[in-house]
């Protein structure tokens, strides 16, 4: 296990690019992917579909908390979804690049 | 470790989009993201590319059993490409949506 | 936890392509799905935007040293972006298909 992990953030479009904004600015991750997506799921005892951006973010583990605590706050929804995958290896430069960039020294 | 985990499928995109409507349906998902991808692999000694798409999908870790089966029954290919990631973290809320909405109270 | 893990490489999309061509021409993946990605992330103290690809590659885990060694050399940045995401379960035959097709015995 490292101590960096895959944050994945799923929404409106034009809310997360604006919570990817936010999450950078406030050094709570160190840089993240959005790709678009055709998102289907169960809400109020229907199937809904639409049209969203999944991103995918790279950061420390102990950041964490706070980045949900920012990412649920500035998300439309009112369940955002939101998941955490455990990096286990990987470029350790770069994986030294995401502590640097999200490290409080940096803020 | 949270008892909720993110299925990975991939496939003709019709079939895909096929395959996820049935999970959802039985409950066996409780969300699915669907983006366009260009895959390459090996197959019959080969390298072989193809449009395909890729679904992430979220529930709880005992449905996974009953979801390879019902995947692997309904996929095109002869051996269907699906594998299971683990959430380590995420907005707690979601975490319990995805619970509530893949358990068997519901079905 | 499975002996098969999701290896997640980012960068230009010409160079993710042809990274993703010699992977599998050297038998250090099985297969390799690219999506298109928009990246945003810090560097020399700003914060920089591109379009880049996603390749989320399939192989052994024994294989991720030598893997990281050659994608390393041939991706034009200066700190490659890989990481590596642990597979716990999946479709058996389908991980045994990434074994087979990544051992050895094959190359």
């Amino acid at each position: 296990m490292t101590s960096i992990v895959e944050v994945v953030l799923t929404g409106p479009p034009a809310a997360v690019v604006a919570i990817v904004r936010i999450l950078l600015n406030q050094r709570l991750i160190a840089s993240a992917q959005i790709a678009d997506v055709r998102s289907s799921y169960w809400w109020s005892g229907s199937i809904e579909s639409a049209k969203e951006a999944r991103a995918t973010m790279r950061t420390r583990t102990e950041v964490v908390p706070e980045l949900l605590e920012v990412a649920n706050r500035e998300h439309p929804y009112e369940v955002p979804g939101i998941i955490v995958l455990p990096v286990i290896d990987g470029n350790v430069d770069y994986l030294q690049w995401v502590r640097n960039e999200t490290s409080p020294s940096v803020t």
